[in-house]
């Protein structure tokens, strides 16, 4: 009981004082963490140093567009050197990319719950042992839209699943555990204004349904298998309409459990590259999507100019 | 029901043909099927001239690993050029990448179950456009072992669930479908004997379990959040050994399902880096994690060779 009051008061201070917090209690008695997956160590890297300054923290799927915005936000905050390069702190590993520029950190996470929830694991902890305070989080991704013009931009309400419930759940240790994914609702009516003074695209707020499969999990009818009918999709689609669902993507339900419950502001937004209502297959050109991907871009890079008093 | 009977019998002819089948009548109506994730297309790529001699595909989840292969396999097979590189078969995206060399062909996967999924499906299509026949499929990765001295290989008997369970559960429409994880028992006999031929390191077969979270989803005690003790993790990693599982990573049970529904012969071969039950950090140096990465390539090279008659 004095260890669970001990730990209750802990968390209190961690979270009055704006700091990340652990849900896990070892972490501080480890004379040594190292972040696999990052290719980064306690031991061997000074993370106060290295990280005790990020405010703002951007993760997205692709490494190269990753780097893509680093170079965007560095350039938008006048923080860039002409013909430098951003060196990529996670080398040595080829799971995740990460780079930095000024207060932001920007982070691959591959495709999916189990690659983003590895890289939130080893970018929470070490946000902790960097002793970062009031920070944010945002997810900045693509996803499949639901009744919107392609190239739509969704800020999203709630995470929901397959069944449309706003749970992400989890086996630990064998046994189902079920959390919320709750999002920071004041940070969703920034990113909305940020979009209305920026005026450039279409953006709406809405809910994310979270699958753990891009063709059967989301309804497809041009994957390996497919044992349903295009009726059976449609209804499927409309009744996640119905229930609020503007786009489908495959990270954001563990990323807003995760980051709500370590006491991270965070945000989902992602670009529509097509409407689901219309079709499965992303035939857009290249140059289309490559532009509807900048999009997230261009507005989270807008709100953190703004956070920062530079807009 | 007519058109039932016309797949049965079309399935069944594939199956004799050795041919790579799809579970998805529609894509054989396609006029073109873009295959996104690979920036591929079958209007703009010739499959069958690309891939129709593929025999042995080699997935595992890190890029630069899988480029590694294909170039230790073309020196194993006498097919490399003194200073040729591979080239990125998949180009212009970043979520994969593929190498051929031969009949051999090496496809990064990414981590977690979504992420090999998407692959497969996008995989799977291409075997088929390509009318590719007797394709063996093997899953080169990495795993924490339980029981073993870290370095052993594990040649999958069953993938089973965090339950123990061989099932794979997945999301269909909001329902839920279960699906077997065989593998082929005779493949796995042949990987033991080119062990055995081999004679460079412990191998074992065992059960391996797949798993959608590598922290508290494997009783890691070092992750971000941890809500159980040390006992705990114990008792469900003794348990686990018990049920003959013998390592844990996080993509096998998708593979054994997607594989042997689409008429693939499968095996998932799996270094282990650490003992789970001595420890959760993986602290060993990178020229030791290096040289065991290469384990179950050099296995596999060698059962590629001889399985051309070249060992």
């Amino acid at each position: 009981a004095t260890a669970l009051a001990a730990e209750a008061e802990d968390l209190e201070n961690h979270r009055s004082d704006h700091l990340v917090r652990l849900l896990n209690p070892n972490v501080a008695t480890m004379k040594e963490d190292v972040l696999y997956h990052f290719n980064l160590s306690t031991g061997t890297h000074d993370f106060p140093a290295m990280f005790g300054d990020v405010k703002f923290v951007c993760v997205g799927g692709s490494p190269s567009r990753m780097n893509a915005f680093i170079r965007y936000v560095g350039a938008q905050l006048g923080l860039d050197q002409p013909g430098a390069e951003y060196p990529n702190i996670c080398a040595g590993t080829d799971r995740y990319a990460m780079y930095k520029v000024g207060p932001v950190l920007s982070v691959s996470h591959g495709m999916g719950i189990p690659s983003i929830s590895i890289m939130l694991h080893e970018l929470i902890k070490l946000l902790y042992h960097a002793r970062c305070s009031d920070v944010t989080v945002i997810r900045i991704g693509t996803s499949g839209g639901i009744g919107l013009e392609p190239g739509s931009v969704v800020i999203t309400r709630q995470a929901v699943d397959a069944c449309f419930k706003p749970e992400f759940e989890q086996m630990v240790l064998g046994k189902r555990v079920v959390r919320s994914t709750d999002l920071d609702e004041q940070l969703v009516q920034e990113l909305m204004q940020c979009s209305a003074d920026l005026s450039e695209f279409a953006t709406v707020v809405g809910n994310t349904m979270c699958t753990l499969d891009f063709y059967e999990g989301q309804g497809r009818l041009d994957g390996a298998f497919c044992s349903y009918t295009d009726k059976d999709k449609q209804a499927y689609l409309r009744a996640a309409y119905a229930a609020g669902i503007r786009n489908i993507e495959m990270e954001s339900s563990v990323f807003a459990a995760m980051c709500s419950a370590c006491g991270l502001r965070a945000a989902v937004v992602c670009v529509t590259l097509l409407d689901r209502l219309e079709g499965d297959q992303i035939t857009s050109p290249h140059e289309v999507l490559s532009e509807y991907q900048q999009r997230p871009q261009r507005l989270v890079g807008y709100f953190i100019k703004r956070s920062l008093g530079k807009a």
